[in-house]
């Protein structure tokens, strides 16, 4: 019966992707708990950008540095 | 003081329907334990079905499923 | 396929309290979204009342506060 | 390593303001335990008012009756 | 940065398989989205089998019936 | 009414320590988007250092780890 949640930022997943991280997950409950995949749940959350936060800054300015960054040289 | 999330699949959830959940909800915590329904939250988290997996595939899934299934025959 | 999470102080609430809580957001879920109860979980969150705090004070010294009242006189 | 989770209702909080969470959280964390600011989470989710409860009740009536007390007089 | 809440009955788990389930999810958020295992964070939160429920009962109830199951005969 | 959920690692955070964050944390929702401090709810999770994953690896060998470095020499 895991509940697995997994957040991350909103930044293109794709439905495909997500399948692979709810495969993923209920897998790895499997493989190490022997849990059943019937009652394994797997939520994912998608956070904007500017609601996550992460080393005193959000994520929106963090990746606008980041492409400065390869675009400056 | 309690705290309530419920999280569901986001599939046409009325806010009549809302408020029901929220109403019995905050019942069930004074019924059972007492509580102040003055300081009882609930909140409810409406999850696309793309984003909750259950037996190890997506919720989108299992309803195209679940619709075939009575269309046939 | 809902998820309950109900977070409450850790103040005795029993087996048979947890129990009637389990049972009342499982029917709710139920009779409200006609959800099914065989993949409804419900999670009972039992919370330290030093590490539970409302208006700027926690658990623990409202409580104080609380019997203080009732005795004096 | 500290994992803060802010909820409010979703009633037009800025990036700015966010920002301001989001450091302010950070800075928290730091000065009271003396955590790592690089390794410091701050997600904020913003709940619609139709599925926050209340004291039984959900957010967007409560805004509509303290509007109302307002302009009545 | 993804977060990874992991919430299981406790019933046992060993460190060891602690660490599985974080490198696990760890590997699986780097596989499918790229993520940097430096910031992925995974929490494991277990929960007594009389708080945990499902199908309308706690999982103590639904462990016990599990073993009678297989004593009867 | 906001809701404020602060996860650290079980490692000897004190009742003061805890006042502290629950006073700084409905502070901040007070000052940056004047919340009303009665309704806001605070709530630290301690959280074992074996359960607590990040980089890959669990904060009890990241400490063990960091203690080594420092009497090393």
């Amino acid at each position: 019966m895991p509940y697995v949640n997994i957040r991350v930022t909103r930044e293109g997943v794709t439905p495909e992707q997500k399948l692979q991280l709810i495969e993923g997950a209920t897998d790895l409950l499997t493989r190490v708990l022997n849990k059943d995949p019937a009652t394994t749940f797997v939520i994912i959350d998608e956070v904007e950008t500017d609601n996550w936060g992460v080393a005193r800054e959000n994520v929106t300015t963090m990746r606008q540095r980041q492409v400065e960054k390869k675009t400056v040289r």
